[in-house]
């Protein structure tokens, strides 16, 4: 019973491809979003994060999709998101594309929570998931 | 010892985020400009592909990637590209990122031959991959 | 009092530059979207331009834009866009750009409807503005 | 007699739209680049802008496109550029597209050379234009 959010996407011309479809790229871009959303309605914010916790960002370690159906110029459709499972200095959030009843397509992003390195202040670190952030993200009871 | 082919990139300032990389879905734009490399160094443009094929599309059926170190503006790699593998109605493009001795990121396309859908024109058909096309990219001796 | 449309704009992480402002070319993305809307609300979606005028595009003529005020991630702004002027065989979108009472930017773009071209049908040839689409954009009383 | 630049440009895949030619605001974000390039080869790097002349971004004032003739995907082209104008605090770069002997495109970037605000470190302004940073856009003989 994680935190789920839903990212509406309104398919536009710069999207799609001389096929006609989406050009396949631009769901990473969706899901990069979702996930902000869904930090977002957790209450943690970019602002947030370095706040409480240090961290200044969330670097991508692995991210995948299976795509099953095409989408086209001004269709609709949702990516519906929540961490499905944590590591030590990992999560996995896995996004969902649904349009009625059909499953469009289906990825994974990995993330760590990146907090400025000690001794090289330009780079990034993987810190251990804290765990009440993690917290945020389960048991709302929303799905 | 399959073909193999290397898409340069000069990170531009679009390329890159407030954190000041990469925006990783731009890895998957050049993971499909890279396999538009390979294809048509072996002699398959698109219009190749429909003239000798009828495949009218290579679309995307699953995609993936590990992210091992960032890269900046203006920095610039090579990604490494050949056929890893062939099913009977797929294959799988292997994309690695490489600058100076350091591997920055590996990737991976599947796709499949995409002809008309004889009785939804509007709609494509994985075909069988043919045997001629695949050697295309068989013992070149290049890798 | 010409037909008015609010494109709404959440700026995401990858519209960012490392200065952590939008990209420029984003904004232009963002008028060829707002001009779709504007369409669209005025009951012309581009469905309905084949069937009605044989329109089979908007081909852009020329654009430009004017910028006062960056904008950041997470940002939010409308642009409010109408039909400035009409000639005889193009017209030009107004797209302003407002968060709260700030005018954030000023953009226009002329366009042509561009149909088959009857000699060339990969081509697209410009047409008179039919005066029935043109009154479809006017005396709404919204503006 | 201004120094000039090249900067080439293959169309790929996710440039175009499904009418086949590039999406228009992907010429800006190739203007940008070239306007990079011309920097650069003119000994001004991002980096050489800040430690000479504290100049920590060029931001965009204006920018303005023709459309003559579109592009279509693995089509090439050449954006040819340099300073058209320079103004007090402004400068104008010329982009124009070549293909063979076409003119494809004509565009331009007013941009200003920004500093940190003293008293708001978070904004930039505008700063005079120094006289020797206009000369390495002069006298080249290039053009």
């Amino acid at each position: 019973m994680s935190r789920v959010t839903d990212y509406k996407v309104l398919v536009e011309w710069g999207d799609c491809d001389p096929a006609g479809i989406v050009f396949y790229p631009c769901y990473f871009r969706w899901f990069d979003y979702a996930t902000d959303q869904l930090f977002d309605e957790a209450g943690l914010t970019k602002d947030d994060l370095i706040a409480r916790y240090g961290v200044v960002g969330r670097p991508i370690a692995e991210a995948t999709s299976r795509f099953l159906i095409p989408s086209r110029y001004r269709q609709r459709f949702v990516i519906r998101s929540r961490v499905e499972s944590w590591q030590e200095k990992r999560f996995t959030v896995l996004h969902q594309g649904w349009r009625d009843e059909q499953l469009l397509f289906e990825g994974r992003e990995t993330r760590v929570l990146g907090a400025r390195h000690p001794e090289h202040p330009d780079r990034l670190r993987a810190i251990p998931i804290p765990a009440d952030l993690r917290a945020l993200f389960e048991g709302t009871g929303q799905a």
